[in-house]
């Protein structure tokens, strides 16, 4: 269909239906990562308003926070996301979280199976974000109405599949041993072709963390978003180190992707030695991420750094993403 | 379209158009990988049969090997693949190569700037396999026509960058800096869902290595074939160990993607004790590799290996790929 006259439809769409949009009652299959410390109530707001599904980060578990960040959601039906090992050792909150009548909540780094009849019965739809193919199995077991199939090209926390083989297979597995659960695609996604991309693999639609943390209503410093735009794909790297130095007992596996900096520089490859100096080196740490460094602390952005050139609201990438993917979709090759 | 009842094209599609079929006159737009040793010339004129366009592994170098392979391509229009940074020891090989004639010579792993006149002038297409945006900008000063955009999910050599943020990113960039240069996604891409996404994410085709790996015609140890066939897509890591023990000097930023095993299980991460022990290692890892041994040497396949279900002749899985990617296109959401 290249070179067709009919442009009619062009940047007037804001829907895209997939089984994902059907079942949860959504306008595009467009979900923002719940992102640790910068998803707050006003991006998940942002991003369901626009038609998709917002996350709120839950993180490590911050009970005033959260409930600070729900208000900050003004009523709009948004979700939260856990890291499921440090929810673990404090499920009370799950409870708390739960009492918002979250649209959904999303599960990641860890065995979901403990919280899953919970969630359910509280009307949430549980999410599980998975690394790898075990995790698939587990996700099944406790529940998931949706595996979140995340690549290792994902900012922040994750592991080593790549989004474009690791969708695909989860796709098969889900086809032959649960069809009717959903699949979204993560790692990688920052725009329309990601999305069209997704869709051709098998998804039901996508989660995208970076392009979302480089929005207006992200909870982020301006200094970390100057070092986005000036970064390309090439900027990140996948290291335990931000980890170790803030004292975080994240299980083996998993490790944070972040901006190669003067911090990563220095201790990447010498994670011992960083361990051994902790009384140095988290309280140094912790007054750089305060000041807004963006070399002697972490900036957590992922590959899709390359595909983020503004700092924007969260609507309008929700509305480009759709647009740009419909328009790959039309006029693909024949 | 999806549910539109007519279907009649089902079955019957063996092209699918894209720049790249069109500038290297192909029926589809899919290349196989020059694997070293698995992609000989009757692997590399089958795909080229069946419509895609196949290259020879000229791997590290050796001149009477490439005569025979060339001549079981029986005058097929093949192409052929050097690692770079090997060519570049014996620079005579090119020109052995090139009185056969080569559709395209693609060249990967080391700088092809060198090279670049004489595959130009000899009539040969120069393809350059790209890991990262700096590998790219050469590619360009090498006057590729092609650039390979390889993810790591890839089996056997690559680097760190995933393919489905990395092939818009050099999209992206071919469209601003060399609009005439056409885009191969590598890494990661089985079957017609890679295609279509590979499509969507800007790319003209693909390159696919370890899914005709698993063919008839590929030059592959029968007990290779059934580990690839026990495998899914977690069974593989990156890993430098089958280079040490090879004493194969590969620079700085380049790992094998191989089978986890009771080789990688015992050396990766012990880099240092397995360069102590060479003189033992060596041998042995030789004789494994002779016997068909799959623990104790390298099986060479990517993260696709969880898309493999069969081994089966390379047309079959040029034909499927076709028409499973031309399926995914006209039955897209919309």
């Amino acid at each position: 269909m290249h070179g067709d006259p009919c442009t009619c439809r062009k940047d007037t769409v804001d829907t895209l239906d997939t089984r994902l949009t059907r079942q949860l009652d959504l306008r595009c299959p467009i979900v923002s990562a719940p992102m640790a410390f910068a998803a707050g109530g006003a991006l998940a707001a942002a991003v369901t308003r626009a038609g998709g599904l917002g996350l709120i980060g839950g993180g490590y578990g911050d009970a005033a926070w959260l409930e600070q960040q729900f208000a900050l959601a003004e009523g709009e039906r948004v979700g939260v996301g856990f890291i499921t090992w440090s929810l673990a050792k404090q499920p009370g909150l799950l409870d708390t979280v739960l009492r918002h009548r979250p649209r959904a909540v999303m599960l990641s780094f860890g065995d979901p199976r403990p919280f899953g009849d919970a969630i359910r019965a509280a009307g949430a739809a549980l999410f599980c974000q998975c690394q790898d193919m075990t995790h698939v199995r587990q996700a099944l077991e406790a529940g998931a109405i949706a595996i979140v199939a995340q690549g290792t090209e994902a900012g922040g926390h994750g592991a080593l599949r790549g989004t474009l083989s690791f969708v695909p297979e989860v796709a098969d597995h889900l086809a032959a041993h649960a069809p009717d659960t959903l699949l979204l695609a993560a790692g990688g996604i920052a725009d329309g072709r990601g999305l069209a991309a997704a869709l051709m693999l098998g998804a039901d639609g996508v989660l995208m963390g970076t392009r979302f943390w480089a929005t207006h209503e992200a909870l982020v410093k301006p200094t970390h978003h100057g070092a986005i735009l000036a970064a390309d794909g090439d900027a990140t790297l996948r290291t335990r180190t931000p980890d170790i130095v803030r004292q975080l007992p994240w299980p083996p596996g998993f490790t944070a992707r972040i901006r190669r900096n003067a911090f990563t520089q220095r201790w990447h490859g010498r994670e011992d030695a960083l361990q051994a100096a902790l009384d140095v080196e988290t309280p140094r740490y912790r007054d750089a991420w305060e000041a807004g460094d963006i070399e002697q602390a972490a900036v957590w952005f992922g590959e899709a750094a390359g595909l983020v050139h503004a700092i924007e609201p969260a609507a309008e990438v929700v509305r480009r993403t759709v647009n740009e993917a419909f328009e790959r979709l039309r006029t693909a090759p024949s």
